[in-house]
């Protein structure tokens, strides 16, 4: 599928325009795009202008409120639990992040916790709020039922990521990644362009391997059984338990804690109900916050510097992504075609000029119309 | 390679005197044979008496002092930095979880990382001291390189593992698993039983897929390059950088935040220099900690009901470790042939009398007598 580069200023203001006719205020526009345009700067194209189209659907279906104001329903010095009240999910989590940090600030370390939200976009926008100010930040989601646990043949998790980053030189580092071997925006991805899925990703209704991308998000979408495998596979030897664990623990620091819907209760009707964790945590609690941004940044630098495999290099978290910052912000960012589709859509749907922002690209879409 | 069921009473008074021996205090060898033993009783074999030699051959070196004592070398409520000096890293992470729990039950959350100590045994260990007082248990170290990051040929994280624990019914939720594929105990136990390893686990000194566990384990031990693939595997499509972020966590909360030794720096000459990370939670700081405990439980048994492929189950974390436990109290602790002529000689060493512990068992170990 073609894929059409579109610059950054104009699909931010683009988003700006959408969210605020959907509804929200300038400021709240603002932090959504800002967090689906890292997505796409960062090159995790499966959770940036991809995703419009589930945000579109929430909002029109009322699982996602506009006008929902969070509520900190309980709260000591270091931690917070956050009722969302089905409002939009980034908007919920910049706060509960900016909360966690001023908690730290004040703590050394605080944890928040948020139920009854919605998808939140890359969790590691919210890490890299606390490693923007010197802190070290953790983000933890979980989601839609997608993950099938080991020996199971039925979704139980979501995708639910880890992120975390912290300060270092060059750049932070900065890992976020689901527990599930690919993310559902990765599956819808490839039926997008219409591929079959590498082998080792997804499993049928009965819990067997399936390389069929429409077939497996059907299933998913209308709870059929099947579903994604957790990082390290299906089977033990390779290590299917521990990817399981680690959902488990973006499980646990998401709905446990908060009180909230586990994975396999979300998305169920017209609820949502995404559940969060934000972890910040000042380095001056260990001595000195230099020291350990200076030692940090000596291993990275000692990882990149490995030998590596013929042709390769040994990569540190956070290294591509600042890298496709740099080349995006430049050079524009690729956005596939039926997406573009997809944002005309919602661009008719809200009441946006898309000619105004896209018309001097002469798109033809029309074999796309009849799809959403 | 036979295995012979040894009363878990006797190996525990076999420990007890050895480490005695060994010029541990009577509450100092109770701590490391506490562990010790957990392991094993746990199913965790790679970590029980299958590394007692590898502790003596750590004190007879002098990597590990025996009467090192651990030192705070900076503190916060919610936090403690700990120079192990050399110590057995039992003791110190006993010392340095308690720590954490003390301060977590006053300040809500504490997080205590330590820099040179040794092998600390398995991670489960002390995040299970937490859960068994009813806060959220984690615990993190690194340890010798034997991870090669995703495209790297040279081992350069530890297999540092990652666990968790909290209160559940009826048992606790439980996760202790290593970064990588597996753990390098269970390439030893590979070589001593002289088998293949599976596809999937190990890479040669070129970073290519190798199933030789002498070799590997010769490379690893001798630096020479290669090791143990990341859960995920060696390449991004498996999600290999996903279980190399993961070790890059446990690295983080270890080396990084204590400032000491990352694994790629650990077990040069004599030095060992092991790093390990305690976090300890008060669920009360998110409100009622039993509906929180009655919220993971129900997760919990939800998992455990859920449909699985045909013959198996799904388990949940924490399951087969109390199943295992239940078994091996009553019925004895299988331990490999070669393991018990490792103790034998670590018996003679010491100057412990083996047949006082094992004699009845009329034990024909010449087979491994030059082996050590």
């Amino acid at each position: 599928m073609a894929h059409i580069k579109l610059p950054h200023q104009v699909l931010q203001n683009f988003c700006l325009e959408a969210f605020e006719k959907f509804g929200f205020t300038s400021e709240q526009a603002n932090i959504i795009t800002d967090v689906l345009l890292l997505s796409d700067l960062y090159g995790i194209e499966s959770h940036g202008m991809q995703r419009l189209s589930r945000y579109h659907k929430g909002i029109e279906k009322g699982m996602i409120k506009v006008d929902a104001q969070a509520e900190v329903v309980f709260e000591t010095p270091v931690s917070a639990v956050i009722d969302g009240h089905a409002g939009m999910g980034q908007i919920i989590s910049k706060d509960a992040m900016d909360i966690a940090i001023a908690k730290a600030k004040t703590s050394g370390m605080a944890i928040v916790t948020v139920r009854n939200s919605n998808h939140y976009g890359i969790a590691g926008y919210y890490a890299k709020m606390a490693s923007d100010q010197g802190l070290i930040g953790m983000s933890f989601t979980n989601s839609e039922a997608i993950m099938v646990p080991t020996f199971g043949t039925m979704a139980m998790l979501g995708s639910n990521p880890i992120a975390i980053a912290a300060p270092a030189k060059p750049y932070p580092f900065f890992f976020d990644a689901s527990t599930t071997v690919v993310t559902r925006g990765k599956l819808e991805m490839y039926r997008k362009a219409e591929k079959q899925l590498p082998e080792g990703w997804a499993l049928d209704k009965d819990g067997n391997p399936s390389t069929d991308a429409p077939y497996v998000l059907d299933n998913i979408a209308n709870k059929k059984g099947g579903g994604i495998m957790p990082t390290g596979g299906a089977i033990e030897q390779t290590g299917s338990h521990k990817g399981y664990g680690y959902g488990m623990i973006a499980e646990f620091f998401t709905s446990i804690l908060s009180l909230g819907l586990t994975s396999n209760h979300t998305h169920i009707g017209d609820v949502g109900g995404t559940c969060h964790g934000f972890i910040a945590i000042d380095p001056n609690i260990f001595g000195d916050a230099q020291a350990i941004e200076d030692h940090l940044s000596t291993f990275l630098k000692e990882l990149r510097e490995t030998p590596a495999t013929p042709g390769n290099q040994v990569y540190t978290h956070g290294q591509k992504e600042v890298a496709a910052y740099a080349k995006r912000t430049e050079e524009g960012i690729d956005v596939d075609e039926k997406t573009v589709a997809e944002m005309a859509q919602l661009a008719a749907f809200v009441g946006v000029d898309f000619n105004k922002y896209f018309g001097e690209l002469d798109l033809d879409l029309s074999e796309y119309q009849s799809e959403y």
